[in-house]
């Protein structure tokens, strides 16, 4: 099911799509959510939400009524559905200069899903992209429209026996995976990546942030190797082990055996999405 | 007239937009280009078909045909205009990944143009901006969809006696402004920004450049408040030398007079634009 905000046809099954001079076409100016339902009830809403509501603080793009958002979810039918809404700034303004008052433009489709299961059972293989993430403290954090840069990552490999890949910054910091955030075990704990200047602060992660659960540290590709234990997760496809990372010319650099500690982030992460978990 | 490609209605006067899966919508995973027409003639058009090329390239869009593009600027009609057209990579993929065969969506409008003619005479108040562009070597020059930087930096201001806001990179070096190019005068010559590591490599600014009549080099803020000329310019408003330069709080940084200097690059842009020049 799909449509835009505010219609009553929820039937049609294409979705709307934009004008010419929408701004998110023209220039990323625009923010989106991918939510997993589960028979019409999001998943994390909450916290899909709270980060759409602070990037459109950031943006200036005024947010639809609460009351037009908590109506979508439900459209997505019976059964597990991904959810993707878009956010964009409309039309007009000059050229970079926005419109002084946006007419905000809401678009949305619902999709069946099915996650990977025997990801969650065997785990991953990842690698470490070549491309890094550009700095930029004031977009940090946020699902905006501008992802040319997980574009051209998730570019450098075909093979589908690897599920991922791993980015770090312009300094070398690890960040995160293409659309997942990660998470290594060190001294007792999880920890995942600050995402202050650059990544996408991924609702499972803040969820799971929220709650003590993991904890914010900073990791390199060569720290990352030496970890105890690798997972990566997103709200949709719920979390990965890794047991196998490679360099970026594909050259193993660290393998792992699922052990305690992958199971039971697992299964945290997978009690908030519904998902399988002891 | 706007359009679509390979369309025979040129009357149209709503060009088309995009789907919702369109990947330039949903990821910015695109390029454009704005050219300035003249009674149907483009102006630097190879410059600017470069550039497009250089950026299909960089992104792996196929680029439509150039028979194609070449039938696009006499359809701007008479007078000046500016014709914008937009590639994106099309729909499908899967997420951030692309599909192996792309079908690109190529889209333009032309619009009447009318240049700041007076910006040319007395020159411009400029200022500092407080965003910081990242540093991307990936993405460097290109004018492709992912431009929110641009968008907030643009947001800083509303006061339209300032044209323009200059921008520095992450590590401080001026590298442009928000849709202009900066050219400043020392020891005897005219100067340009590299470009190698972020900003928007204009055409004018490429003409200037493959002429000899500008070369590349770095400058700061600082450095820049005592250079002994400043002017902005793009392909589409020609060249405006800058009087007043402001930090990002609005205190005055420097002024200039208009000069010897000024006017000699006005001249030599001027010419590859058809505009007024000496």
């Amino acid at each position: 099911m799909s449509g835009t905000a505010g219609e009553g046809d929820a039937d049609r099954l294409t979705p709307e799509g934009v004008p010419f001079d929408d701004r998110g076409l023209a220039y990323g100016d625009g923010l989106f959510e991918t939510v997993l339902v589960r028979d019409g009830e999001p998943l994390l809403w909450a916290e899909h939400l709270g980060r759409l509501a602070r990037g459109a603080e950031t943006l200036g793009i005024p947010l639809p009524g609460r009351d037009t958002l908590d109506a979508l979810p439900a459209r997505a039918g019976e059964g597990l559905a991904v959810l993707k809404l878009m956010l964009t700034r409309g039309s007009g303004g000059r050229g970079y200069l926005a419109p002084a008052e946006p007419e905000p433009r809401l678009r949305w489709q619902a999709v069946p899903f099915a996650p990977a299961r025997a990801r969650w059972r065997d785990g991953v293989r990842v690698r470490h992209c070549r491309l890094r993430l550009g700095i930029q403290p004031a977009l940090a954090g946020l699902k905006h429209l501008n992802r040319l840069e997980n574009v051209l990552a998730r570019a450098e490999w075909s093979d589908p026996e690897i599920a991922e890949g791993l980015l770090g910054d312009a300094e070398g910091r690890l960040v995160e995976a293409t659309c997942m955030n990660l998470f290594w075990w060190q001294d007792d704990a999880w920890y995942t990546p600050r995402l202050d200047r650059c990544g996408v602060a991924g609702t499972l992660r803040q969820a799971l942030l929220a709650d003590g659960v993991i904890h914010e540290g900073d990791t390199s590709p060569e720290a990352l190797a030496t970890a105890e234990a690798v997972c990566l997760a997103n709200s949709v496809q719920g979390l990965w082990p890794v047991t196998r990372l490679d360099d970026a010319d594909g050259r193993r650099q660290a393998r792992w055996d699922i052990g305690d500690h992958h199971r039971a982030l697992q299964a945290e992460a997978h009690a908030r999405l519904g998902y399988p978990h002891d």
